[in-house]
């Protein structure tokens, strides 16, 4: 990982602004003669996309990924495959609304990277929040497309598992509930409820946090390793590094801290000849390798900074001031944080695969 | 981050098992010019030594390091210092108590590594848990304190926070009652407590996780980057690889899900001509990117899953049977992960520093 | 390195084929503010720009480049500058000529990738080379042109010195007379000489190999390494990743084979109060390290294998056949590759740049 | 490639000055279960020990090499393997002579790094040359005897070829040959002038350079990639990170400049079932990616800079003056070089295979 690529054999480059003409990505390392078309991509976007209810940032993008190269098809190989060279990706960017910017270009916004890029770089693209836009998470979920297809075992999904403070009721889990509502909520009942307490939190023009749970079942075990490849380091890094996120956890993650021993460790037995585990406090990660359960990470999504309520803050040039961030934003942007952190966990374990094969030969 | 080697600039290697001759580090990408000698990095070995009470591991092993390279000093340069070659670290294992091993060579220890490790890499040094030992961190300990060198300027403090259910009271926090008691723990009432429930825990022959909080002040605004090499990044990818450790939060963490917009944002005023924030619970890292605040991380560490009492789990041939893990184990191990983590900060922060400092020019 | 990525900390990423819509490349870690624009970048892709004289392949691209991310102006920063953001460049392809590849589909053509490719990948996009098309090179150019940007001091030129059994007269080296041929050879009497050598090359239809040397001056003293971050290293990875060059030397490289000690080691003495050196047989590097000479290093690239002489081969199916590569190819390929050779060296100091001020806070 | 770590997957780092107490390596990502024992490695470093004839410096020292970890055996396994995890490495320095070092301390050595490294570090370990130290290169003919266990289908052997203005005659050569002269000469013929030519050289203090010639054998088709993971990228990388190296050829190398097309391009044609090739100017390497053929490097070795006539130079504080290095040299360091060339371009071929692997799921 360095500056903008994450992974070490399955490499994702991004770039691109919210205000630019374009945003896009580099997959490198794709292993070669994997079926890849842009409708392979695009439903994942679709997922991510927002304007598609009430309950997101009315910006709307159509968010159309173009595949400018690394694939291949011909009148012998007549399903486009992959050529195990670089994918270039590129969504332009369409709803570039021509606005003023001067107050935030003046002041920074509290809870936002204004101040830090400032103090960075000497100075900092504004205009939809540049490089820091939520946009940007577009093209990992782009990439997280790719990375699906090359390890088609597996499965990834995410729900929200929490949204301020109403928590699911995990014994109501239904993975087909999460299309049914548009909070991606697992549980019926907590997304009524979540409806309700998003409604007047928009009304009142605030905003709210959110915990992701993101599962992936079909991982054999084996992939990570002991040190700095470990399969949980990289999940806490691939989670950390989304846009408003404050906390990761594997398995029984902070709820760890309060158990025993005796408690926490999952037992092992046997069933039809396989290896089962008694329970999977460990979130499927033993020594950082992954131990065949299920993989579970949970991420914790602070809420947007951008409010009705005006915020003390200072000037560029040092002057206490105040500061309302008006705008098309989400009150919960832990909601499109859901295919994002499916994304990124699709890019760590494909990466993971690779490293895999790599050191033992086997997948 | 790749195999066995932490950091893009300032980068450790870290080689050896827990029962081998030796263990060892090299800090690589060091500037040069900086004081160093053994005598500043063994006092926080001496911190993360086990044996020192009776609630830790009676192993016991003096952990004596010795710098093999990457320093001079000579009739001119007189105070020993750094050369900008890369600094070996070695110490040697003696206490490697010749014991019985077949009782975990043929069965998998539920909650360790062994299983998995099997699983990867088709065999296992199994003597004293081989790589994924508690042992490997001493070098991570040792590294550090080298990387405090380089930022001098930041202080690096962890101490611990919570053990099992009982969590320290945040308004008694006193850095000096860290050092008053065998737990690191900055609460004296806590302290107490805990030193009870230990007791009991340890004659039961169970164990308990625990919270670490780990605070690095000094360090300025702009240490970071947007992307994938954003600082909250990396402060969980590095607590995260600490053997044991299940979650990671930085500043509100998990406690931001639950806060709206309006109550989460620091908001930022001007005291002394500086920028200052009304509270912290961004932990320190704005977009990444360090706001000049104190940078604030916890992290979840479970329990030892060597106890006394009996465990199912499935041999090496796959038939089911049970095992109890005897031997010298920690009660709890986030209280010498205390140490580690101070270590991984300042390791994540010397290099976010040289990374900066490439960028931009600045320190 | 990997993949499709050179670099440390300045890394450039390209993506592309030949025949597909565009080929692109993201260049990231540029340090924030420095002035950069399309007009600093077309320049040196006119340079390389094919069809220029009846001596470059016909191909008729206009190569004209897009910047898509991490500039910013606006009202008040109104020279455009880098934000430190990655800087992402494309450049549409336009010249796809539609035309019949079955015979390079099915045949392995001498000399090129096909076979290699085909035996990695398990099938390779065949339309105009693919991946190992000379047009990727384009974006290296590109890259190099933001390279050169950041380290203003150092002035980087290239020129062909030897063309087939023709080498230039070193004596007669004048950097005017670089421009005033479609060689880029500084020596008037060699290009005639080439220019007649050449036109019975095209003639017969077949190609011949060349030596570029590129010059640097103006890098100070102390950058590079003394072990893999070595500047020569680094020199030598970035002019072999040319397609066709089969050699690299430094200084007085393969002849130094044949010098004494006494005769190779440039002597050392002062003028102005500054050190120099009598000759600089050590091309500007010693110890992995820049000495404040000229940086000279030279690359040897081979003749294009597309010629119009038939040549044995086998197909795809492994029968024995012939093929004669038709199309629109440079007689010469070593010419075109002055400017990339240029781009390649410019990126390799940047990156050096940071590096060294990363490790020693100097420039 | 950073700092003092080499290679991508099987990675190696280095540590350790000339006259510190142990120089080491750590070779990480090797994979499991490959038999290696310190049998394996010491002969190749009795190979490139010094003080074995009349021809190489006489510093003696053993070179005995310490495995630290990274191995196991045990009752069951009685076979010393590899775990997978990171292979310490560990060489005593036993011949440190103390020595007065008071006239390098002031003086910079003339083609040597003394100005560079105090130009960049601003203090150097002057000690026996420290970091540049040719001792250095022992740890990579150690990680490289490693390398050659993970890809023993590969035969790595090398040859000096060239010894100042002197040498070999190709149809001459006789692998058998090079074990038989002090010289690592392949054709009987050379090595008697060159015996004749280096006693001179050795009485009259001077010394010289040369080229050495490395050949792999048994590499399958398809190693490598096309732009930045290239075979011969990487070679040249290597070969050229070696202490004065100058030059770096593949294949035809520069002589390729010379050639036309119609004479480079190796034809190709089938042999029992296989393609094969009419000739090998590519080295065997086509496109960044190994042919099957041999792969053929060259590197040439510039005359060590000791030697006994004055030279001028500076002193540190900028004063003009002379230098007489004296001391243990070798008079042709080209002849140490063969054992290392060799192991570069293991430790090259053996990453190569991991990535290989990875990518494609394929050895």
């Amino acid at each position: 990982m360095s500056w903008n690529t994450f992974g070490r054999l399955l490499r994702v480059t991004t770039f691109g602004e919210s205000h630019g003409p374009a945003i896009g990505a580099v997959v490198d390392g794709c292993p070669p003669g994997i079926p890849l078309k842009e409708a392979d991509i695009q439903p994942w976007l679709d997922k991510r996309r927002p304007g598609q209810s009430r309950h997101t940032t009315q910006r709307r993008e159509p968010d159309r990924v173009k595949i400018l190269s690394g694939v291949f098809r011909d009148d012998i190989i007549t399903e486009q495959v992959t050529t195990g060279a670089p994918i270039g990706l590129l969504i332009e960017n369409v709803d570039q609304r021509s606005k003023d910017y001067s107050a935030i270009r003046d002041k920074f916004r509290p809870g936002h990277a204004d101040y830090t890029y400032e103090a960075k770089y000497g100075l900092r693209d504004y205009r939809g929040g540049g490089r820091s836009s939520a946009r940007e998470t577009a093209m990992r979920v782009a990439a997280g497309a790719v990375a699906r297809k090359i390890i088609p075992q597996v499965e990834i999904r995410a729900a929200l598992v929490q949204m301020g403070p109403h928590r699911i009721n995990w014994d109501n889990w239904s993975w087909a509930e999460v299309d049914n509502n548009p909070f991606f909520c697992p549980d019926a009942e907590a997304a009524k409820v979540w409806e309700n307490y998003l409604d007047s939190l928009r009304k009142a023009g605030d905003s709210v946090g959110a915990v992701v749970e993101v599962i992936a079942t079909g991982a054999p075990a084996g992939w990570g390793a002991p040190l700095f490849a470990r399969l949980d380091q990289d999940i806490a890094a691939a989670l950390m590094s989304i846009p408003a996120a404050k906390g990761v956890e594997i398995g029984a993650g902070f709820r760890a801290a309060e158990l025993t021993g005796s408690e926490n460790a999952d037992e092992i037995y046997i069933h039809d000849g396989q290896a089962r585990f008694t329970k999977n406090n460990s979130g499927g990660v033993l020594g950082g390798i992954s131990s065949g359960q299920d993989i579970v990470a949970r991420m914790a999504v602070k809420p947007t900074s951008s409010i009705l309520a005006p915020r003390r803050t200072i000037t560029r040039s040092g002057e206490e001031t105040e500061i309302v961030t008006k705008g098309r934003h989400d009150p919960c942007v832990g909601i499109r944080a859901v295919p994002v952190a499916e994304a990124m966990m699709a890019l760590v374990l494909a990466d993971q695969f690779l490293m895999h094969r790599a050191q033992t030969g086997r997948g």
